[in-house]
Protein backbone atom coordinates (compact mmCIF):
# COMPACT_ATOMS: atom_id res chain seq x y z
CA UNK A 1 0.00 0.00 0.00
CA UNK A 2 0.91 3.63 -1.18
CA UNK A 3 0.59 5.99 1.84
CA UNK A 4 0.95 10.05 2.01
CA UNK A 5 1.30 11.70 5.26
CA UNK A 6 0.09 15.28 5.33
CA UNK A 7 1.85 17.02 7.35
CA UNK A 8 3.93 15.05 9.51
CA UNK A 9 5.03 16.56 12.52
CA UNK A 10 5.67 14.45 15.64
CA UNK A 11 2.84 12.61 16.12
CA UNK A 12 2.76 11.88 12.21
CA UNK A 13 6.19 10.00 11.87
CA UNK A 14 4.98 7.93 14.48
CA UNK A 15 2.06 7.23 12.60
CA UNK A 16 4.39 6.81 9.45
CA UNK A 17 6.90 4.56 11.36
CA UNK A 18 4.46 2.36 12.60
CA UNK A 19 2.84 2.14 8.99
CA UNK A 20 6.33 1.27 7.25
CA UNK A 21 6.91 -1.10 9.78
CA UNK A 22 3.25 -2.96 8.69
CA UNK A 23 5.08 -3.11 4.83
CA UNK A 24 4.10 -0.12 3.67
CA UNK A 25 5.61 2.60 1.34
CA UNK A 26 4.99 6.36 2.96
CA UNK A 27 5.00 9.45 1.16
CA UNK A 28 5.53 13.31 2.01
CA UNK A 29 5.43 16.77 0.64
CA UNK A 30 8.14 18.91 1.81
CA UNK A 31 7.00 21.85 -0.37
CA UNK A 32 6.41 24.73 2.21
CA UNK A 33 7.68 22.46 5.37
CA UNK A 34 10.26 23.63 7.58
CA UNK A 35 13.69 22.26 8.22
CA UNK A 36 12.48 20.36 11.24
CA UNK A 37 10.14 18.69 9.58
CA UNK A 38 12.48 17.68 6.74
CA UNK A 39 15.27 16.22 9.42
CA UNK A 40 12.52 14.39 11.04
CA UNK A 41 10.75 13.08 7.87
CA UNK A 42 14.19 12.29 6.48
CA UNK A 43 14.86 10.30 9.67
CA UNK A 44 12.32 8.46 9.70
CA UNK A 45 12.53 6.84 5.85
CA UNK A 46 9.42 9.12 4.36
CA UNK A 47 9.92 9.56 0.78
CA UNK A 48 9.42 13.14 -0.21
CA UNK A 49 7.00 13.69 -3.35
CA UNK A 50 7.78 17.39 -2.77
CA UNK A 51 4.62 18.70 -4.55
CA UNK A 52 1.18 17.79 -3.57
CA UNK A 53 0.53 17.38 -7.22
CA UNK A 54 2.63 13.97 -6.86
CA UNK A 55 -0.16 12.00 -4.32
CA UNK A 56 -2.14 10.88 -7.14
CA UNK A 57 -0.43 7.77 -6.83
CA UNK A 58 -0.94 7.21 -3.23
CA UNK A 59 -3.82 4.62 -2.01
CA UNK A 60 -4.71 6.70 1.13
CA UNK A 61 -4.10 10.25 2.24
CA UNK A 62 -3.52 10.62 6.07
CA UNK A 63 -3.99 14.73 7.49
CA UNK A 64 -2.27 15.01 10.98
CA UNK A 65 -1.88 18.67 11.40
CA UNK A 66 -3.42 21.88 13.98
CA UNK A 67 -7.14 21.44 13.24
CA UNK A 68 -7.46 24.96 11.54
CA UNK A 69 -5.51 23.92 8.74
CA UNK A 70 -7.67 20.95 8.50
CA UNK A 71 -10.10 22.12 5.93
CA UNK A 72 -7.38 23.94 4.05
CA UNK A 73 -5.38 20.44 3.75
CA UNK A 74 -8.53 18.99 2.41
CA UNK A 75 -9.18 20.95 -0.44
CA UNK A 76 -5.70 20.98 -1.85
CA UNK A 77 -5.89 17.49 -2.14
CA UNK A 78 -9.39 17.22 -3.39
CA UNK A 79 -7.65 19.86 -6.40
CA UNK A 80 -4.84 17.53 -7.13
CA UNK A 81 -7.57 14.84 -8.54
CA UNK A 82 -6.55 11.77 -5.81
CA UNK A 83 -9.14 9.45 -5.71
CA UNK A 84 -8.20 7.15 -3.00
CA UNK A 85 -9.01 7.35 1.00
CA UNK A 86 -8.68 10.26 2.77
CA UNK A 87 -8.00 9.98 6.82
CA UNK A 88 -8.33 13.29 8.52
CA UNK A 89 -7.07 12.35 12.34
CA UNK A 90 -7.06 16.21 13.26
CA UNK A 91 -8.37 16.92 16.93
CA UNK A 92 -11.39 18.89 14.87
CA UNK A 93 -15.15 18.91 15.70
CA UNK A 94 -17.29 16.62 14.15
CA UNK A 95 -19.17 19.19 12.59
CA UNK A 96 -15.41 19.85 10.78
CA UNK A 97 -15.11 16.40 9.78
CA UNK A 98 -18.47 16.24 7.96
CA UNK A 99 -17.86 19.24 5.51
CA UNK A 100 -14.79 17.58 5.32
CA UNK A 101 -16.23 14.66 4.26
CA UNK A 102 -18.71 16.51 2.42
CA UNK A 103 -16.08 18.45 0.56
CA UNK A 104 -14.29 15.20 -0.53
CA UNK A 105 -16.89 12.85 -1.20
CA UNK A 106 -17.96 15.45 -4.38
CA UNK A 107 -14.45 14.96 -5.84
CA UNK A 108 -14.99 10.91 -5.15
CA UNK A 109 -12.60 10.84 -2.52
CA UNK A 110 -13.68 8.75 0.46
CA UNK A 111 -13.20 9.71 3.66
CA UNK A 112 -12.81 8.33 7.12
CA UNK A 113 -12.63 10.35 10.40
CA UNK A 114 -9.78 9.49 12.69
CA UNK A 115 -9.07 11.11 16.18
CA UNK A 116 -5.19 10.37 18.28
CA UNK A 117 -5.69 9.40 22.18
CA UNK A 118 -2.01 9.42 23.62
CA UNK A 119 1.25 10.97 22.85
CA UNK A 120 3.63 10.29 19.68
CA UNK A 121 3.16 6.60 19.14
CA UNK A 122 6.95 5.61 20.22
CA UNK A 123 6.03 2.64 22.50
CA UNK A 124 3.68 -0.26 23.23
CA UNK A 125 0.12 0.49 24.36
CA UNK A 126 1.10 4.26 24.31
CA UNK A 127 -1.03 5.69 21.43
CA UNK A 128 -4.67 5.10 19.99
CA UNK A 129 -6.06 5.80 16.96
CA UNK A 130 -9.52 5.57 16.77
CA UNK A 131 -11.60 5.47 13.44
CA UNK A 132 -15.36 5.69 12.50
CA UNK A 133 -16.34 6.02 8.58
CA UNK A 134 -17.75 3.53 6.04
CA UNK A 135 -14.01 2.45 5.15
CA UNK A 136 -12.74 2.72 8.69
CA UNK A 137 -11.71 -0.78 8.51
CA UNK A 138 -8.96 -0.42 5.82
CA UNK A 139 -7.01 2.30 7.80
CA UNK A 140 -7.38 -0.34 11.02
CA UNK A 141 -5.99 -2.95 8.20
CA UNK A 142 -2.90 -0.90 7.47
CA UNK A 143 -1.10 -0.91 11.05
CA UNK A 144 0.03 -4.63 11.39
CA UNK A 145 2.77 -3.90 12.96
CA UNK A 146 4.07 -1.07 15.40
CA UNK A 147 3.13 1.18 18.31
CA UNK A 148 0.00 2.23 17.09
CA UNK A 149 -3.50 0.95 18.20
CA UNK A 150 -6.07 1.46 15.86
CA UNK A 151 -10.22 0.89 17.17
CA UNK A 152 -13.17 0.76 14.96
CA UNK A 153 -15.97 3.10 16.11
CA UNK A 154 -18.23 1.83 13.17
CA UNK A 155 -19.72 3.45 10.08
CA UNK A 156 -20.41 6.86 11.22
CA UNK A 157 -18.21 9.71 10.70
CA UNK A 158 -18.09 12.12 14.03
CA UNK A 159 -18.00 9.26 16.64
CA UNK A 160 -13.88 9.29 16.07
CA UNK A 161 -13.86 13.31 16.56
CA UNK A 162 -16.27 13.44 19.28
CA UNK A 163 -14.82 10.90 21.30
CA UNK A 164 -11.16 12.82 20.54
CA UNK A 165 -13.17 16.43 21.55
CA UNK A 166 -14.25 14.64 24.71
CA UNK A 167 -10.73 13.41 25.92
CA UNK A 168 -9.37 16.89 24.99
CA UNK A 169 -12.03 18.03 26.96
CA UNK A 170 -11.62 16.67 29.96
CA UNK A 171 -7.05 16.90 29.86
CA UNK A 172 -6.91 19.96 28.42
CA UNK A 173 -9.15 21.60 30.03
CA UNK A 174 -8.38 20.31 33.54
CA UNK A 175 -5.03 21.62 33.02
CA UNK A 176 -5.92 24.88 31.85
CA UNK A 177 -8.15 24.97 35.15
CA UNK A 178 -5.92 24.48 37.95
CA UNK A 179 -3.24 26.37 36.47
CA UNK A 180 -5.49 29.40 36.47
CA UNK A 181 -6.19 28.16 40.51
CA UNK A 182 -2.88 28.29 41.41
CA UNK A 183 -2.33 31.71 39.18
CA UNK A 184 -5.07 33.44 41.07
CA UNK A 185 -3.88 31.92 44.73
CA UNK A 186 -0.45 33.69 43.60
CA UNK A 187 -1.86 36.74 42.73
CA UNK A 188 -4.21 37.02 45.97
CA UNK A 189 -0.91 36.39 47.93
CA UNK A 190 -2.31 32.55 49.18
CA UNK A 191 -0.20 30.54 47.04
CA UNK A 192 2.00 28.71 49.89
CA UNK A 193 -1.45 28.70 51.34
CA UNK A 194 -2.88 26.72 48.77
CA UNK A 195 0.02 24.17 48.17
CA UNK A 196 0.12 23.13 51.84
CA UNK A 197 -3.89 22.75 51.73
CA UNK A 198 -3.08 20.48 48.57
CA UNK A 199 -0.48 18.51 50.12
CA UNK A 200 -3.18 17.63 53.34
CA UNK A 201 -6.28 16.84 50.94
CA UNK A 202 -5.62 16.71 47.41
CA UNK A 203 -2.40 15.24 46.81
CA UNK A 204 -1.92 15.21 42.87
CA UNK A 205 -3.04 18.74 42.66
CA UNK A 206 0.38 20.33 43.00
CA UNK A 207 2.11 18.04 40.85
CA UNK A 208 -0.76 18.35 38.13
CA UNK A 209 0.64 22.12 38.28
CA UNK A 210 4.10 21.16 37.68
CA UNK A 211 3.78 18.80 34.84
CA UNK A 212 0.73 21.32 33.16
CA UNK A 213 3.13 23.65 32.97
CA UNK A 214 6.21 21.88 31.96
CA UNK A 215 4.50 19.83 29.11
CA UNK A 216 1.33 21.66 27.77
CA UNK A 217 2.55 25.71 27.97
CA UNK A 218 5.21 24.55 24.88
CA UNK A 219 2.14 23.50 22.92
CA UNK A 220 -0.23 26.18 24.38
CA UNK A 221 0.14 27.87 20.99
CA UNK A 222 -1.81 25.29 18.99
CA UNK A 223 -4.38 24.12 21.91
CA UNK A 224 -6.27 27.26 21.30
CA UNK A 225 -8.05 26.23 18.02
CA UNK A 226 -9.21 22.83 19.70
CA UNK A 227 -9.94 24.34 22.57
CA UNK A 228 -12.19 26.68 20.56
CA UNK A 229 -13.56 23.43 18.19
CA UNK A 230 -14.37 22.01 21.83
CA UNK A 231 -15.95 24.68 22.84
CA UNK A 232 -18.48 24.60 19.70
CA UNK A 233 -18.75 21.19 19.77
CA UNK A 234 -20.02 21.20 23.36
CA UNK A 235 -22.85 24.07 22.68
CA UNK A 236 -24.01 22.00 19.97
CA UNK A 237 -24.50 18.88 22.14
CA UNK A 238 -26.29 21.17 24.24
CA UNK A 239 -24.06 20.85 27.56
CA UNK A 240 -22.41 23.95 29.39
CA UNK A 241 -19.53 25.04 27.00
CA UNK A 242 -17.40 28.20 28.39
CA UNK A 243 -15.19 26.28 30.38
CA UNK A 244 -13.33 25.79 27.15
CA UNK A 245 -13.56 29.46 26.20
CA UNK A 246 -11.34 30.38 29.77
CA UNK A 247 -9.36 27.15 28.35
CA UNK A 248 -8.46 28.73 25.04
CA UNK A 249 -7.74 31.91 26.78
CA UNK A 250 -5.39 29.98 29.00
CA UNK A 251 -3.42 28.74 26.21
CA UNK A 252 -3.16 31.91 24.10
CA UNK A 253 -1.80 33.58 27.01
CA UNK A 254 0.98 30.77 27.02
CA UNK A 255 1.24 30.94 23.19
CA UNK A 256 5.18 32.86 23.76
CA UNK A 257 6.12 29.61 25.02
CA UNK A 258 6.03 27.48 22.00
CA UNK A 259 8.82 25.18 21.17
CA UNK A 260 10.63 26.57 24.58
CA UNK A 261 11.84 23.30 25.66
CA UNK A 262 10.11 21.53 28.52
CA UNK A 263 12.76 21.76 30.83
CA UNK A 264 13.34 25.19 30.51
CA UNK A 265 9.52 25.82 31.49
CA UNK A 266 9.44 27.32 34.88
CA UNK A 267 5.93 27.30 37.06
CA UNK A 268 6.59 31.03 38.02
CA UNK A 269 6.85 32.22 34.56
CA UNK A 270 4.16 30.47 33.27
CA UNK A 271 1.38 31.70 36.30
CA UNK A 272 3.08 35.50 35.90
CA UNK A 273 1.55 35.04 31.64
CA UNK A 274 -1.86 33.86 33.15
CA UNK A 275 -1.65 36.82 35.03
CA UNK A 276 -1.08 39.37 32.74
CA UNK A 277 -4.06 42.01 32.47
CA UNK A 278 -5.68 41.49 29.10
CA UNK A 279 -7.96 43.93 27.42
CA UNK A 280 -9.60 40.93 25.27
CA UNK A 281 -11.41 39.64 28.96
CA UNK B 1 -16.22 31.70 76.57
CA UNK B 2 -20.16 32.32 75.05
CA UNK B 3 -20.59 31.41 70.78
CA UNK B 4 -23.57 32.04 69.08
CA UNK B 5 -23.54 30.13 65.72
CA UNK B 6 -25.66 31.43 62.51
CA UNK B 7 -26.88 28.77 61.49
CA UNK B 8 -25.62 25.72 62.24
CA UNK B 9 -26.39 23.30 59.13
CA UNK B 10 -23.98 20.18 59.16
CA UNK B 11 -21.16 22.18 58.65
CA UNK B 12 -22.46 24.64 61.87
CA UNK B 13 -22.76 22.11 64.30
CA UNK B 14 -19.83 20.99 63.53
CA UNK B 15 -17.82 23.63 64.45
CA UNK B 16 -20.09 24.07 67.41
CA UNK B 17 -19.44 20.40 68.81
CA UNK B 18 -15.48 21.35 68.63
CA UNK B 19 -16.48 24.49 70.56
CA UNK B 20 -18.50 22.92 73.25
CA UNK B 21 -16.02 19.94 73.77
CA UNK B 22 -13.31 22.73 73.95
CA UNK B 23 -15.10 24.08 76.83
CA UNK B 24 -17.25 27.01 75.87
CA UNK B 25 -21.14 27.49 75.46
CA UNK B 26 -22.08 27.46 72.57
CA UNK B 27 -25.82 29.10 71.38
CA UNK B 28 -27.98 29.39 68.30
CA UNK B 29 -31.13 31.01 66.90
CA UNK B 30 -34.37 28.83 66.15
CA UNK B 31 -36.16 31.80 64.49
CA UNK B 32 -37.34 30.98 61.12
CA UNK B 33 -35.03 27.88 61.11
CA UNK B 34 -36.73 24.41 59.66
CA UNK B 35 -37.61 21.28 61.86
CA UNK B 36 -34.77 19.36 60.43
CA UNK B 37 -31.92 21.89 61.61
CA UNK B 38 -33.90 22.29 65.42
CA UNK B 39 -33.18 18.64 65.53
CA UNK B 40 -29.50 18.68 64.74
CA UNK B 41 -28.91 21.72 67.03
CA UNK B 42 -30.85 19.93 69.64
CA UNK B 43 -29.25 16.87 69.39
CA UNK B 44 -25.32 18.51 69.45
CA UNK B 45 -26.47 20.37 72.75
CA UNK B 46 -26.68 23.82 71.32
CA UNK B 47 -28.55 26.07 73.10
CA UNK B 48 -31.83 27.66 72.09
CA UNK B 49 -31.70 31.64 72.31
CA UNK B 50 -35.15 32.08 69.85
CA UNK B 51 -34.47 35.26 68.39
CA UNK B 52 -31.21 37.30 67.52
CA UNK B 53 -32.21 39.89 69.77
CA UNK B 54 -30.69 37.66 72.16
CA UNK B 55 -27.00 37.70 71.10
CA UNK B 56 -25.91 40.99 72.35
CA UNK B 57 -24.48 38.38 75.71
CA UNK B 58 -21.96 36.29 73.17
CA UNK B 59 -18.42 37.43 73.59
CA UNK B 60 -18.33 35.96 69.75
CA UNK B 61 -20.96 35.38 66.34
CA UNK B 62 -19.82 32.70 64.53
CA UNK B 63 -21.47 33.29 60.85
CA UNK B 64 -21.51 29.71 58.57
CA UNK B 65 -24.30 29.99 55.92
CA UNK B 66 -24.67 29.99 51.88
CA UNK B 67 -22.48 33.01 50.87
CA UNK B 68 -25.88 34.44 49.26
CA UNK B 69 -26.62 35.01 52.73
CA UNK B 70 -23.57 36.06 54.81
CA UNK B 71 -24.27 40.09 54.38
CA UNK B 72 -27.90 39.51 55.54
CA UNK B 73 -27.33 37.96 58.04
CA UNK B 74 -24.49 40.56 58.87
CA UNK B 75 -26.61 43.20 58.53
CA UNK B 76 -29.02 41.78 61.67
CA UNK B 77 -26.56 41.37 63.82
CA UNK B 78 -25.30 44.73 63.43
CA UNK B 79 -28.70 45.92 64.04
CA UNK B 80 -29.10 43.70 67.57
CA UNK B 81 -26.15 46.27 69.05
CA UNK B 82 -23.73 43.45 69.31
CA UNK B 83 -20.20 44.32 70.03
CA UNK B 84 -17.89 41.11 70.35
CA UNK B 85 -15.81 39.49 67.81
CA UNK B 86 -17.91 37.87 64.32
CA UNK B 87 -16.19 35.64 61.91
CA UNK B 88 -18.00 34.95 58.17
CA UNK B 89 -17.09 31.42 57.48
CA UNK B 90 -18.57 31.85 54.41
CA UNK B 91 -17.50 30.56 51.12
CA UNK B 92 -17.53 34.16 49.76
CA UNK B 93 -15.05 36.76 47.92
CA UNK B 94 -12.57 38.67 49.68
CA UNK B 95 -14.19 41.49 48.31
CA UNK B 96 -17.73 40.44 50.02
CA UNK B 97 -15.55 40.22 53.01
CA UNK B 98 -14.31 43.33 52.92
CA UNK B 99 -17.75 45.03 52.71
CA UNK B 100 -19.02 42.53 55.96
CA UNK B 101 -15.64 43.85 57.72
CA UNK B 102 -16.82 47.84 56.69
CA UNK B 103 -20.46 47.16 57.50
CA UNK B 104 -19.70 45.82 60.97
CA UNK B 105 -16.68 47.98 62.27
CA UNK B 106 -19.14 50.87 61.87
CA UNK B 107 -21.35 49.31 64.05
CA UNK B 108 -18.23 48.61 66.70
CA UNK B 109 -17.88 44.71 65.87
CA UNK B 110 -14.57 43.17 65.05
CA UNK B 111 -14.24 41.36 62.07
CA UNK B 112 -12.09 37.98 61.05
CA UNK B 113 -12.20 36.35 57.92
CA UNK B 114 -13.17 32.35 57.85
CA UNK B 115 -12.67 29.34 54.94
CA UNK B 116 -13.80 26.58 55.95
CA UNK B 117 -12.18 23.76 54.03
CA UNK B 118 -13.07 19.84 54.31
CA UNK B 119 -16.20 17.98 55.35
CA UNK B 120 -18.04 18.72 58.51
CA UNK B 121 -15.97 18.12 61.27
CA UNK B 122 -16.59 14.72 62.44
CA UNK B 123 -12.96 13.28 62.33
CA UNK B 124 -9.44 13.74 63.23
CA UNK B 125 -7.74 15.93 60.06
CA UNK B 126 -10.87 16.33 58.31
CA UNK B 127 -11.69 19.64 58.47
CA UNK B 128 -9.44 23.25 58.66
CA UNK B 129 -10.90 26.41 59.45
CA UNK B 130 -8.53 29.15 57.80
CA UNK B 131 -8.48 32.68 59.59
CA UNK B 132 -7.16 35.66 59.10
CA UNK B 133 -7.71 39.29 60.48
CA UNK B 134 -6.10 41.40 63.28
CA UNK B 135 -8.02 39.24 66.20
CA UNK B 136 -8.13 35.97 64.32
CA UNK B 137 -5.40 34.59 67.07
CA UNK B 138 -8.72 35.02 69.26
CA UNK B 139 -10.56 32.47 67.07
CA UNK B 140 -7.93 29.73 66.89
CA UNK B 141 -7.65 29.49 70.64
CA UNK B 142 -11.21 29.27 70.97
CA UNK B 143 -10.19 25.60 69.59
CA UNK B 144 -8.58 23.75 72.24
CA UNK B 145 -9.97 20.36 71.49
CA UNK B 146 -12.37 18.56 68.95
CA UNK B 147 -11.59 18.03 65.65
CA UNK B 148 -11.53 21.93 63.70
CA UNK B 149 -8.09 22.63 63.38
CA UNK B 150 -7.83 26.23 63.12
CA UNK B 151 -4.97 27.34 60.94
CA UNK B 152 -3.65 31.86 61.18
CA UNK B 153 -3.11 33.40 57.60
CA UNK B 154 -2.67 36.67 59.34
CA UNK B 155 -4.14 40.25 59.56
CA UNK B 156 -5.40 40.76 56.67
CA UNK B 157 -8.84 40.71 55.88
CA UNK B 158 -9.29 38.17 52.58
CA UNK B 159 -7.03 36.40 52.91
CA UNK B 160 -8.69 33.36 54.34
CA UNK B 161 -11.58 33.97 51.88
CA UNK B 162 -9.12 34.17 48.93
CA UNK B 163 -7.73 30.52 49.76
CA UNK B 164 -11.44 29.04 50.35
CA UNK B 165 -12.17 30.44 46.38
CA UNK B 166 -8.94 28.97 45.18
CA UNK B 167 -10.03 25.59 46.92
CA UNK B 168 -13.28 25.18 45.82
CA UNK B 169 -12.31 26.24 42.43
CA UNK B 170 -10.36 23.06 41.50
CA UNK B 171 -12.30 21.18 43.61
CA UNK B 172 -15.77 22.25 42.14
CA UNK B 173 -14.55 23.30 39.10
CA UNK B 174 -13.35 20.05 38.50
CA UNK B 175 -16.26 18.03 39.06
CA UNK B 176 -18.80 20.38 37.31
CA UNK B 177 -15.97 20.11 33.85
CA UNK B 178 -15.63 16.25 34.57
CA UNK B 179 -19.42 15.73 34.67
CA UNK B 180 -19.91 17.89 31.50
CA UNK B 181 -17.64 16.01 29.74
CA UNK B 182 -19.16 12.61 29.90
CA UNK B 183 -22.57 14.50 29.40
CA UNK B 184 -21.58 15.21 25.93
CA UNK B 185 -19.75 12.08 24.76
CA UNK B 186 -23.36 10.22 26.22
CA UNK B 187 -25.38 12.65 23.91
CA UNK B 188 -22.62 12.27 21.04
CA UNK B 189 -23.13 8.58 21.43
CA UNK B 190 -19.92 7.89 22.40
CA UNK B 191 -19.86 7.53 26.14
CA UNK B 192 -18.85 3.46 26.37
CA UNK B 193 -15.71 4.32 24.03
CA UNK B 194 -14.60 7.42 26.63
CA UNK B 195 -14.92 5.26 29.39
CA UNK B 196 -12.59 2.46 27.86
CA UNK B 197 -10.36 5.35 26.94
CA UNK B 198 -10.10 6.48 30.37
CA UNK B 199 -9.74 3.57 31.40
CA UNK B 200 -6.49 2.78 29.87
CA UNK B 201 -4.80 5.99 30.11
CA UNK B 202 -7.02 8.57 32.76
CA UNK B 203 -7.44 5.17 35.38
CA UNK B 204 -9.40 7.85 38.13
CA UNK B 205 -11.35 9.89 35.62
CA UNK B 206 -14.59 7.70 35.86
CA UNK B 207 -14.32 7.34 39.51
CA UNK B 208 -14.30 10.95 39.92
CA UNK B 209 -17.64 11.77 37.58
CA UNK B 210 -19.47 9.00 39.83
CA UNK B 211 -17.98 10.71 43.08
CA UNK B 212 -19.22 14.34 41.69
CA UNK B 213 -22.30 13.06 40.36
CA UNK B 214 -23.07 11.44 43.91
CA UNK B 215 -21.62 13.91 46.41
CA UNK B 216 -21.82 17.35 44.25
CA UNK B 217 -25.42 16.79 42.65
CA UNK B 218 -27.61 17.22 46.48
CA UNK B 219 -25.21 20.28 47.44
CA UNK B 220 -25.24 21.72 43.87
CA UNK B 221 -28.31 24.12 44.82
CA UNK B 222 -26.00 26.17 46.87
CA UNK B 223 -22.67 25.26 45.21
CA UNK B 224 -24.19 28.34 42.26
CA UNK B 225 -23.87 31.10 44.87
CA UNK B 226 -20.65 29.56 45.21
CA UNK B 227 -19.40 29.56 41.69
CA UNK B 228 -20.69 32.74 40.93
CA UNK B 229 -18.10 34.38 44.00
CA UNK B 230 -15.34 32.54 42.69
CA UNK B 231 -16.19 33.72 39.21
CA UNK B 232 -15.98 37.90 40.00
CA UNK B 233 -12.79 36.60 42.31
CA UNK B 234 -11.08 35.45 39.52
CA UNK B 235 -11.92 38.27 37.16
CA UNK B 236 -10.78 40.76 39.90
CA UNK B 237 -7.99 38.66 39.96
CA UNK B 238 -7.08 39.22 36.01
CA UNK B 239 -6.73 35.42 34.92
CA UNK B 240 -9.80 33.58 33.13
CA UNK B 241 -12.82 33.58 34.77
CA UNK B 242 -15.48 31.86 33.06
CA UNK B 243 -14.57 28.27 33.87
CA UNK B 244 -16.81 28.96 37.00
CA UNK B 245 -20.05 30.88 34.82
CA UNK B 246 -20.19 27.24 33.10
CA UNK B 247 -19.70 25.66 36.71
CA UNK B 248 -22.51 27.92 38.10
CA UNK B 249 -24.50 26.49 34.91
CA UNK B 250 -23.80 23.18 35.69
CA UNK B 251 -25.00 23.14 39.28
CA UNK B 252 -27.99 25.33 38.44
CA UNK B 253 -29.23 22.12 36.20
CA UNK B 254 -28.49 19.95 39.19
CA UNK B 255 -30.32 22.16 41.60
CA UNK B 256 -33.10 19.24 41.65
CA UNK B 257 -31.22 16.84 43.32
CA UNK B 258 -31.12 19.40 46.55
CA UNK B 259 -31.34 17.13 49.58
CA UNK B 260 -31.78 13.51 47.23
CA UNK B 261 -29.83 11.16 49.35
CA UNK B 262 -26.53 10.18 47.68
CA UNK B 263 -27.09 6.34 47.44
CA UNK B 264 -30.39 7.94 45.08
CA UNK B 265 -28.38 9.76 42.70
CA UNK B 266 -28.10 8.19 39.73
CA UNK B 267 -25.17 8.84 37.29
CA UNK B 268 -27.36 8.54 33.96
CA UNK B 269 -29.87 11.17 35.60
CA UNK B 270 -27.79 13.37 36.43
CA UNK B 271 -26.07 13.18 32.97
CA UNK B 272 -29.54 14.04 31.42
CA UNK B 273 -30.14 16.79 33.30
CA UNK B 274 -26.90 18.49 32.14
CA UNK B 275 -27.10 17.70 28.24
CA UNK B 276 -31.39 19.25 28.89
CA UNK B 277 -31.64 22.08 26.29
CA UNK B 278 -31.39 25.21 28.30
CA UNK B 279 -32.22 28.36 26.57
CA UNK B 280 -30.45 30.73 29.39
CA UNK B 281 -27.38 29.37 27.11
Amino acid sequence: MILTILHPGEMGVSVAAAAISSGHKVLWVSEGRSETTKKRASFHKLEDIKTLSNIRESDMVFSICPPQSAVKVAKAVAETGFEGLYMDANAGSPEKKHLIHKLLESNNIDFVDGGIIGPPANSEGSTRLYVSGERCDEIKAVFTDGFLSVLSLGDEVGKAASLKIAYGAWTKGASALILTVRAMAKNAGVEEDLLHEWGLSQPDAEAMTLISATLNSPKAWRFVSEMNEISETFALNGVPNVFWDAAAEVYERLKDFKNVPNEKVNIDLVLEKLIEPNEDI
